[in-house]
């Protein structure tokens, strides 16, 4: 699919603040994919459809999961983690978007997970780094970006569960998974 | 096993500093079990052996685990997270003390797991609480072991977790699951 056929199915699916965030961690992404010697086209097109279930209702987006292969477990968890599985799918029903390494980066963008591939590391650093985002100590995690991938990636995942821990909040397991699985690469 | 047996046993095996902790870690264990309504003999027992095979030298317990029915990515992890697992097999091939919740109390003291029972919960509370104990936070924790047993082993966990977060520590997975089992008993 092309750049600006994806941009028009995705734009209407999100707020104006949302899609404005999207094209912004297409463009890190493709940075990064510069950087990585990743394909581009594919951290593009992955990162334009990362959002696009956000805004589905929770109830269709429950459904959707008990209908689907996706592990059921996630409806244990907080429903920020069920937006990135559930357009993985719907990429692929709706508009045949079938390169697993696509599918993947979508579906794993929030939480990460073992073993993550490098168009998938490319789209969770992104989402995490692009220029509108200002988490506490997101230079850092920036600076790491430029020199080396899975440190970055690694950070990203600790902040996330250090966020997560001072919400009180329950931490899918990918997330943890994705946090020693980074840490293993970078102690290598 | 009587309380003068065990003790017998297990004093040899450990520093003198150690040997003080398991026995506050025991009168602790004593008087939760006390609270809530757990076996005195068994919470006291389970205390008194849980750091038994701490000082075991590191190949020794690497040996141990690759040739019992331990999981051996437990191997993948820091050498903390074995002694409670090799201490728990011990006990039962040493001295014939096969009681589960005996065992498993030992076995995860330090981590914790998903559907911890309440010998379990016991054990691994007191471990933190003890009074020679001085972690960040600790007295909020003690105030909330006298009233909640389910909070405060969440307490244990959260700050668990990000003492190893700060730490840059890889991150044995039954503690992120023994964090979201907590959390959701004490959402329930």
């Amino acid at each position: 699919m092309r750049k600006d056929e994806a941009i028009k199915i995705v734009q209407p699916a999100l707020t104006e603040e949302r899609f404005k965030h999207t094209l912004r961690v297409a463009e890190t992404a493709v940075g990064l994919a510069d950087m990585y010697q990743v394909s581009k086209e594919k951290v593009e097109l992955a990162a334009i459809f990362h959002d696009y279930a956000k805004y589905r209702p929770l109830k269709e987006m429950k459904e959707f999961i008990l209908n689907s292969q996706l592990p059921n477990d996630l409806l244990d968890y907080h429903h920020e983690v069920w937006h990135g599985p559930v357009a993985s799918v719907v990429v692929e029903e709706q508009f045949g978007i079938n390169d697993r390494e696509i599918k993947d980066a979508i579906r794993y963008h929030t939480t990460g997970k073992a073993g993550l591939g490098i168009v998938e590391k490319v789209i969770f650093l992104a989402d995490y780094i692009e220029p509108g985002r200002s988490f506490p100590g997101i230079e850092k995690v920036r600076d790491m970006a430029r020199k080396d991938l899975n440190h970055a990636c690694w950070m990203v995942s600790r902040n996330t569960i250090q966020f997560l821990l001072s919400k009180n909040a329950t931490i899918y397991p990918d997330s943890f998974h994705a946090y020693n699985y980074f840490l293993t690469l970078m102690n290598k």
